[in-house]
């Protein structure tokens, strides 16, 4: 194996080289010495060791080289499902916003179609002033704009933008005289008593595809030609030159800027240049308008449309001034929808992995206890809720021997400290907050202290526990059980450990993991 | 002439190729026919005029065709001035914060610096929280973001992020792994009293412009590698793929992002193009630490630094623990900077043109008064701050004949209506709300009134106001007249219309017009 020598050291996850806390480098480029190269390097199961020239030595995991390419960043055609109205005979990716609220899976359902087919219907939102604000903030932060945190999309008397009157709209992007342009649009429809005014929506990745694949120098001309967007009124004079077809570095489409009413006049290109960009923008116009690209339909009240405003052209059709129409609109931004998603997609990962540890590893001997290593802590958490304990407490105490799974409990019981609660706070710390992973960081230390602390407690342990309680360093001294007491945590982390100590019962009924997931779900947010 | 057809078309300014009121174009590109072509063409001082194979016709104005290319959208590195640490030598581009609160003139001139230094330094901004904030809206909108509205930059017990650490950070950009990234950082110094902690700063452009001089190979392979930026914590999962070097169309360097810290791991490239990337990129960043290039200062209290964040690259030394060291920050955006700016300067412009007309124009003969045109309005100006009337009737009262501007005058004394009230009125509307242009617009009809409903009123005009009520339609009918008093600005029309009969004095001292420019500044915001 001989891989780029700077592009393995650039990524040496060691402690030295890398934050375990933030994962951010520590050094610096030009840090590394000119000439670096790999001295040794030895391959095996356990992953990739390397000694460097510099003397430094990284170790990486088993599957570091061979890692398949990502999928870039979501922001791109890859990836994508680029599409034409027929695609969606059978229905619009939609949800209803009590559902989309309640459950993750519905919520991950709606983020990931945005991100795939770059919209989604949430249906049933209050047809209140101001929900639409609600609805962005449910994935990410709201982009105010000259049009205000949110703007109302209806006839004005004395409009400072076509979209304030009842004319038709062709298919486009809004606000292309911004950069950064608002990457997510809300549309949250109030009122649609007008006849007409029906929304459209196209797939301008789709349109560009399509003008690459029938006219690829047409393609090339609007990809390199800087656009002028401008915007003026009273209060704003916004200026953007951006191109309508905007590819990333290995030529993949990226973005779409397309708004006939806003581009402005085209300077300093030959008329050779001019014809030429006209003649490809117009073809790529003509594509957006084919009749099988529209993908059309009509808001009712509390309905909210939400799409990528870098790949979906929006338009509607003319309406009847008599008839009340009435849509709140806003802005937001797909980094933190994109965010959101993963978020919510690697919790959900986290939760099978917990329930299938139960269900796997978990259904094994428990340190020689009469009952499973699942079904102890499956009765700890029944404990803690059977107690009332609040939703952090009860979590805890289902997750406090977490980090015996992994085969590690084994090493315990062979006379070595697996550190198995620090193990499982550190785990659980990359989904929980500190009132679920501090009490399961102290559950072996609250055991010491109440050994040291309150009379007959010890001789309550199980003969398990009494010979771990060796290993883990015994009963606490005088002080140590001072400085223990005046922890914050500590009466969080001594109820765990009582109900740690009497989930140990094969008469008690234990419940499925399932019943906790909602629990543990909530506390993740 | 034969300029590309579509391109001359596309900029018809007629009133029903473009909306009047918001610029925005009413056709589709796709409306225009195949083939068109210019069939007439006439150019002379008044601009030219165009017949079209389809019919329609076009004038434009006389510069139109030979208008300069303007400077782009003021975001690459046209027009800027890329910059050495020694070339601010004799100072840093700053303010007083209350300077710029006060004048249109600091304010230009620091917004003017952000867009061509890519910073500027405000000094006594005060020293609470929170107040970054009102900093960010003086110009433009504050972009929220997972480390919230704003972020305090001081050591932390448990950070997430090195900033939050003593740790001295190498130059680079915020946020890489948001696409949008804040395209303006804001940093507000609260507490300084630490030893080190000092700030720096260095111009990406200058230095992407030196790679690209100095090795262009290197410069190319930047602009085309995406690179994955990414940032994790338990509530977030950010990835951007971007290149570290964006040029736009015309090869223009456009952006800048560098921050090795979150630069993720490369996958999908060749080996080859590894060592090419790593090789640009380690000899990119040997460029941002050249001594030359770091401007370095310090934030004492109050002090407040705006940069472009997709430009500069910004730094802080190691600091020691003890003393206290405590920054805000929040990011922005810089279209709306720019639009500030761009509304500020067009708005001192318009002054600058006012005063201008006031000053040549205006000492021209006022239709036969004993009065130049400009004595005539100032005096009109000034009657009605002495009659106490609040600020819109001030400037109305000042500016209600500005229609006579621009030799019209001329005309409504040869027995024509210029209808100088609506003209004027309509050019003010460019700058002014309608409690300012409503009176103006009215105040010929206000005199029409007033001779039909106030006894001795007409009996009191001057010989040359008699005349022109004859063009402008004589005194009002009963009807007229009710309807004229039902307007809600029917009153400020009238009291207008009285200063400006009273305004007529040879004997009265006139104001400059430079006593009213704050008062217009005002109402102009």
């Amino acid at each position: 194996m001989s891989p780029s020598p700077y592009w393995l050291r650039d990524n040496c996850p060691c402690a030295e080289c890398r934050d375990p806390r933030s994962g951010q480098k520590l050094f610096r480029i030009g840090d590394l010495p000119d000439g670096l190269a790999v001295l040794e390097s030895e391959e095996d199961a356990d992953g990739l060791r390397v000694v460097w020239s510099d003397g430094h030595r990284s170790a990486y995991p088993a599957d570091f080289l061979d890692a398949a390419g990502d999928d870039g960043d979501g922001r791109t055609e890859q990836g994508k499902r680029l599409w034409v109205a027929a695609d969606f005979a059978r229905g619009l990716p939609e949800a209803e916003w009590s559902a989309y609220l309640a459950s993750t899976e519905e919520r991950i359902a709606v983020l990931a179609a945005i991100r795939r087919s770059g919209f989604a219907l949430l249906r049933g939102v209050p047809a209140v002033e101001g929900q639409v604000l609600d609805v962005a903030r449910s994935f990410g932060y709201v982009r105010e704009t000259n049009y205000g945190e949110l703007f109302d999309v209806r006839v004005e008397p004395d409009p400072t933008n076509l979209a304030f009157t009842s004319t038709a709209i062709a298919p486009h992007t809004d606000n292309p005289y911004r950069d950064p342009v608002p990457t997510v649009q809300l549309l949250h429809c109030l009122h649609s008593e007008a006849v007409g005014g029906d929304s459209g929506l196209v797939d301008g990745f789709r349109a560009a595809a399509l003008l690459r694949e029938e006219s690829p120098e047409d393609f090339a001309v609007l990809t390199r030609t800087p656009v002028p967007f401008v915007y003026r009124d009273r209060q704003t004079e916004l200026r953007a030159e951006r191109p309508l077809i905007d590819v990333d570095g290995r030529g993949r489409i990226r973005e779409v800027r397309f708004n006939n009413r806003s581009i402005a006049t085209l300077r300093g290109l030959t008329d050779r240049e001019l014809d030429a960009f006209y003649a490809a923008y117009r073809r790529f116009a003509a594509i957006t308008l084919r009749p099988e690209l529209q993908l059309t339909f009509r808001l009712a009240p509390g309905d909210c449309v939400v799409f990528d405003n870098t790949r979906l052209l929006h338009a509607r059709t003319a309406f009847e001034q008599e008839g009340r129409r009435h849509l709140q609109g806003c802005y937001a931004d797909l980094d933190s929808l994109a965010s959101q998603l993963a978020v919510l997609e690697r919790r959900a990962a986290a939760l099978d992995t917990l329930e299938q540890l139960f269900e796997g590893e978990g259904a094994g001997e428990y340190l020689g206890e009469a009952v499973t290593m699942a079904q102890h802590m499956l009765q700890a958490g029944a404990l803690a809720r059977a107690a009332g304990a609040p939703d952090h407490l009860v979590a805890a105490a289902l997750l406090h021997d977490v980090g015996h799974f992994h085969g590690s409990g084994l090493k315990l019981m062979q006379g070595e400290d697996n550190r198995h609660s620090h193990t499982g706070a550190d785990w659980l710390a990359r989904w929980f907050g500190p009132a679920v992973t501090e009490p399961v960081r102290l559950h072996v230390a609250a055991k010491r202290y109440l050994c040291a602390t309150e009379p007959g407690y010890r001789e309550r342990l199980s003969e398990a526990s009494e010979f771990t309680l060796q290993v883990q360093g015994g009963p606490m001294t005088g002080a140590e059980a001072e400085r223990f007491a005046a922890h914050p945590g500590a009466q969080d982390a001594v109820a765990v450990r009582r109900w740690d100590e009497q989930a140990k019962d094969p008469a008690m009924e234990t419940p499925p993991f399932a019943r906790f997931r909602p629990i543990l779900a909530r506390l993740m947010g």
